[in-house]
């Protein structure tokens, strides 16, 4: 059995991938940490008793000294805070996974311009694979630190990357209206993510000004932000993203862009492309790991849309983290997911 | 006092003009009809209790001989439905405020194709005016007959209309990305509107195809439906519609859009018109009759983004039936309404 | 004109207040305080767009030498921090409403033992009126400080006094299971109160444990704890609570239970009795000022069934304070309110 | 592997059946079935897009000569059309579980009472056996054609039975104060399902009046129906049951009730028992087929409080039926269920 560890046990993508790792063939969860737990350590089942009879366990503290006897270990910590302990952690394991944002950006002064903060591990920065499958199969692979993608990003690029392998984005600009449920922005004190805040409202916010933004423009190969908007916008929801993509195009074409969709990710499990006169609805990807594409018309003569759905704690994180983890370490790919 | 007849007191239009002309204080409520009530009557608020002690009269089933004594019928009907009305009631009454779709579409030819069947009253639509105060006011004030815009239509061309007033859409394309609560739909027995459907779900329906399209082209003289490109999604809310407007101009311009909107609507006292950094957001308008609109950036070298809110039940219908109802008979107003 | 002062504007129950005083003919809004505000204080509608074109005015820091030139001043603070400004502001105008639990307990011991804090305020403790038109009208009359009643109280307290007033509850117990919308706890940064928390979860807490309990047990007369339960829950809304009043007496008889409220209160303009056969439902009062009574059924042998409604920021909060006000200076009752 | 059929793939029910049935390994689902189905039939992840690339079979009519090849049929039907159904299915193969309530109550003059029709199927009636694996596993275990627990029985029986099993119950009377999810009401066409009926809304129904009272009270072995009442209410979630389940004793004795509980549940591997001083909260069984139980503390002198939560349609649906099947057929009790 592969024995796993997960910091930020419970932050609701902790609790996610709690939730896959447990029905996992080949996985067992040996150990627990979060923030705010007593010295001593805390039963996890008491803390979150959904998980009563299924994980008696107990959750400690984290710290780097915590980390022995795994073979690998997830980080479901805020952006900043695994850094930290990364580079105390990696050569303990032989696969760590992080899931914040603190990885992904290729570029130090990107990250610092979009986080905020100065990147304090630019060697492991360097080394990270940027965990998408259905992109980056081959380096995952082989890979000792994983930068799970964003849950936005996860969505979006699946959502524009054929165009990019056919060569077929280069003159165009783009336009990504999302609606996210709330459980994205984590299980934080925030005012903005109170009940009495988020119900009966839409919300957008950070409009062109998301720290998902870089992230995608590095993946695709954009090079100026002013080709890709986004607006983001928090819907009355727990889970889920779906987002409406709309291209601009020089002018119409006649390349079949459902086919080269279709036959981009025709062996992928977990993308699924909808019929062309089939409309995606987010809930069919909640609680699961699919990236659900589909729509793929022609609104005008220029204009195209593509709409992309995932669950946010799906393909989004969780669900993503362990499909690169499969991936990692030889399993079958769709182990625990379906 | 103005004698009020509702048709269609049931449903939540009429209930929602109901809650606002109880609040009017020149007018009095004197009949109240609906399909499915008992032949000799029911006492409204039994059938719907909010309305205790607030509204204790009789609700009867529609007929036109039911229509006598009274100064404005307002018809909360479903489409189809108020044009076998209306030429039977007309003479009778000062005003009849229509909020179905019947009277909105200049050409039956436009009304057949989206509302498939075929107009019935043609005399009447002929010289029904468009209800939209911002727009049409000095026709309203004469109005007899007044077609009550749709919600989709009304927080958008309010979205748009400056710029149209000030030529500068001509060579544009025009995509709005709207998303709406669910009340919209009308009370009626339909599974995709059930609780379960709707819960957790954002769902995009009718692309392209949605019947307030031609109303929206027809009112901003928008000759084709190729630079206008509508993707409604229902979200999980009770009522309410955010629409991001996405304009395409042929490049970037110097002129102040901003100001073109702030000096457009510097008059009207259910517009606001949010500052330039402020980002709008649903709830602010609910239970309101106010049109939010806001935003006001330029996305990339091209590409403007306004982004504009309504109450579905309020701006969007009830609210403005109220409006209407109030210039037409010289009131103040805004009374009642806020 | 009645000046009128609000401290904690930004609240959920400040701002409901606003909403209410509003539309109140005989009420002018002309300070608003709140913590966490820039010193030289901030334009309110920019904290609270919802209130952009309504009451732009400007909101500040709250301190007792801003109270000066107003008649009324209401205070929808937190427990504990109003009775540290009540002392300091009483003398310098009419009317003071609080809307906090300090000054509801008669005995500062009784607060204490709920509180977990001492009350730095017996003095004026000893005069506040108990706020319920209902049962203290004439008190309410000549008060200069009201001690505004609990959300849970409101309808709890309406659904018994009748049968206290009968005397027929000496020899009963109580209990009572009631469910809340999340807006009752306050617009404070918790994680219980989170959307993705609350959101598709019922949550009972504080059974027989919440610190509204002593308020009802002392309005009611009521001696021992062991005669009333109460069983509170947490359901998805954002306002509004209905309660299930279960009432068990030693043995059924004969008395009309209904017509004893019927006839309790036929002339309170703000409770609504529903007909025997009518079950209640809570979105009847939601966004108004009304306190449902329904159902008045004998269960069993023993056991009777009142379900009571209240809106949490209408009837048991906001609203009622409103009909405080009117009542305390001698105004039409329900100015502001239907 | 075991050939399974559904009839009703398409409602909630059947959904949630076909997804536990998707994860058990020794099932495959190779017929479904519904109403309102093409003649030729249709694939089923097209009407269902959720299950697009897990289950993309053809759903056809449901009609009687449909099974064949099958070792169990499940009957995810309304009430009164499963009895017509299952004489001529049931010598065809080894097991039907029928979801509806068509084969719980064993008196057909009492199924008349409460559902209103004249039970056509007395034959299979005697022979069918309850499917509540707590109490009737023996029986289970040789069944032929099994009744599953309606919702809110499964829940509620379970909170009551190890007190019955104690005879502790005989002089006791019962209150259940339930809150359901709107899911449990079934994908019909019904004006109180809409989302905006729901939605910001708690609505009590059927108080005593419900048709799963016979059913609770013939398992139970309750003689009268005066000894338990019932107040359902909706709340607006989509799945999820809570029962408050208050019981008062002639008066309070010494025995350890919740060590009762510990004691009959030890080996149940569905159901968990929260510790005293913990309040089971529903989300922690949602998407479950767990029962928890919890709280276990009087309330006065007389008044014990027992909490149940259930997923409606896991423990009281889909993921018991699945659990009846394992017993039926010898297989592991849990396989596809944790």
């Amino acid at each position: 059995m592969i024995k796993v560890g997960i910091a930020g046990a419970r932050g609701y993508t902790g609790r996610e991938l709690i939730r896959y790792l447990l029905r996992h063939p080949e996985v067992k969860i040996t150990s627990l940490w979060a923030h705010e737990i007593k010295p001593q350590g805390e039963i996890f089942s008491d803390l979150c008793p959904e998980f009563k009879g299924l994980l008696d366990i107990k959750i400690r503290p984290f710290s780097p000294s915590e980390v022995k006897n795994l073979d690998v270990v997830f980080l479901a910590l805020p952006h900043t805070v695994s850094m930290k302990f990364v580079p105390k952690i990696i050569e303990k394991v032989n696969l760590v996974i992080d899931l914040s944002g603190d990885y992904r950006l290729k570029s130090p002064n990107v990250y610092k311009k979009w986080y905020k903060v100065t990147h304090s591990d630019c060697k492991n920065l360097r080394t990270a694979v940027y965990g998408l499958p259905e992109i980056n199969r081959e380096k995952i692979r082989n890979a000792r630190l994983i930068a799970n993608p964003g849950c936005y990003p996860s969505g979006i690029i699946l959502g524009l990357y054929p165009l990019v392998r056919e060569k077929l984005i280069a003159n165009v600009s783009i336009i990504v209206d999302s609606k996210s449920g709330v459980s994205g922005a984590g299980r934080k004190k925030d005012i903005a993510l109170l009940f009495a805040e988020v119900n009966e409202d839409v919300r957008p916010y950070k409009i062109n000004d998301h720290q998902h933004i870089p992230e995608i423009l590095q993946v695709l190969g954009i090079k100026s932000q002013k080709k890709f908007s986004f607006i983001p916008q928090v819907v009355p929801l727990t889970r889920g993203i779906i987002n409406m993509i709309y291209i601009f195009f020089p002018s119409r074409f006649s390349e079949d862009i459902f086919s080269i969709y279709k036959n981009c990710y025709k062996d992928e499990p977990l993308i699924r492309i909808y019929g062309k006169q089939e409309i995606p609805q987010l809930k069919n990807v909640l609680h699961t790991s699919f990236c659900d594409l589909g729509y793929f018309n022609w609104l005008n003569e220029r204009t195209f849309l593509i709409i992309s759905c995932v669950d946010n704690l799906g393909k989004g994180a969780a669900g993503q983290a362990v499909h690169n983890m499969n991936i990692a370490l030889g399993l079958e790919e769709t182990l625990g997911l379906l």
